[in-house]
């Protein structure tokens, strides 16, 4: 099963994607879906109403998840990259529901004497489906609804210039997600899936989520010690090699890019880069 | 002025503190209060309904902020503990809502197994009264409603244990903040403030919100160049020296504590350790 957020004339609405067909929901987004039922009872909300999906306009899957944490350094390749020794436990910092946009949406660039240093990172992104503590590793897997794709978009100087990355992070209109949540049922435990970016055409990160230091089902019985993970929170759990700040030369988004992530068994997002 | 969230049979209410009375408003909380209307015209939501200020029930004076953004390292003394060196930048990093209790709550401690590292850190928290991004200081300082107690409790384990502090950082149920917020009519922009942390009885913390690297306004013009600042979100500024984990030998926080984190012009949290 597939969850989307669509935009519509009046606000938003949750839509059960099958095949070329957005079956639309009885619910606002994809967060209160998950909030209001399990993924597979969606179908019950089903208001009868379609749309062909070639017409739907997404919206960032959750557009308000009441948290987001994302994972650094989670893959090999790109630990080596950045210049860092492999972690015995998960680096997590947060991002806010200010900087999510949707699948098509432009990522806003910073005027450049404020950041000149943009640079993409496509992630894998759990998202929860009913609330957890203190999970086992079965609860864990219980508790996740499905996955979806997560650009991590990333201000390195701003990143880098303290030891907190969050500033880096979280900048308004630049962390498109979706474009909608493939449910468990469709991507068991989220391994096992070929993962890249590509900017203007040319590859630039090529992995396959099996290369993750700590899994989805980890990350969420580590993280659910600390606080109860909600419906519709998302956990981004790193990126792969082959960032722009790890290039040599280092490369840097700038306007009029054109970056497209994309995970086997989700789905794609493209984004234009605008200066705002 | 001053403006509080107070727990009520049904629910939770905001309400205008006025020497030992608390004016019950329209509003469900402080957050909903401010989002709705400027500091200065709340007095017009008073329902007529009023309760004596020592019956009050405290809950997070802002219950659920879109944003919670902590400042580390900045006050001289405690960069000086840590061992770190003097920031040219705000050291930024989140919380989220499920960290916050009131006034008055318990502070619920983890298992010792999985943390026996628990600090206090008494702090200065801005509160947002309107929207505001890329804000030069004049409009940075009347985007602040007013200020606030926030005791940014952190476990020292995890908070070290990699380079992201945000695991030790926001423990669910753990990080008092209240008891209600204080105007800016009434504190201006928040420096010259006398701040103390005691455990037991005894003083850990104490010093001036003078000795702020970066102050209120400054850290809100800064953080708004990365993302809106809305009504109800929380800038908790860093916390002085004193620290547990600071002394020699380190201390830290067991059942059965009691931590009260103290602000002039502002009020007092006072808070026991619970084993959960």
């Amino acid at each position: 099963m597939k969850l989307a957020t669509l935009r519509t004339a009046v606000g938003t609405t949750a839509a059960l994607i099958e095949e070329d067909t957005a079956l639309l929901l009885s619910y606002n987004d994809a967060g209160a879906a998950l909030s209001a039922a399990p993924f597979d009872k969606l179908t019950q909300a089903f208001t009868g109403e379609s749309i062909p999906l070639a017409d739907a306009q997404f919206a960032p899957v959750v557009p308000r998840p009441s948290k987001i944490i994302c994972v650094g350094l989670n893959y090999a390749d790109h630990i080596a990259e950045m210049g860092n020794a492999t972690p015995s436990a998960p680096t997590c910092f947060a991002k806010f529901a200010e900087a999510l946009i949707g699948a098509a949406d432009p990522i806003h660039l910073p005027a450049p004497a404020i950041s000149a240093m943009v640079d993409w990172e496509v992630e894998l992104a759990v998202v929860i489906g009913s609330p957890v503590r203190h999970a086992s590793v079965s609860e864990a897997r219980r508790a996740i609804a499905g996955f979806t794709v997560l650009n991590d978009i990333s201000m390195r100087d701003w990143q880098k210039r303290t030891s907190q990355f969050l500033l880096g992070k979280t900048w308004e209109n630049a962390t498109p997600i979706g474009p909608w949540i493939t449910g468990t049922d469709e991507l068991d435990d989220g391994s096992g899936l070929a993962i890249r970016c590509s900017v203007n055409g040319t590859i630039k990160q090529e992995s396959n989520t099996n290369e993750l230091v700590f899994g989805a089902v980890d990350l969420v019985s580590e993280i659910s010690k600390v606080i109860t993970l909600s419906p519709g929170d998302i956990i981004a759990t790193g990126t792969p090699g082959g960032v722009g700040f790890g290039r040599e030369p280092q490369e840097f988004l700038a306007e009029g890019d054109l970056v497209e992530t994309e995970i086997d068994g989700i789905g794609k997002l493209a984004n234009k880069c605008i200066q705002v």
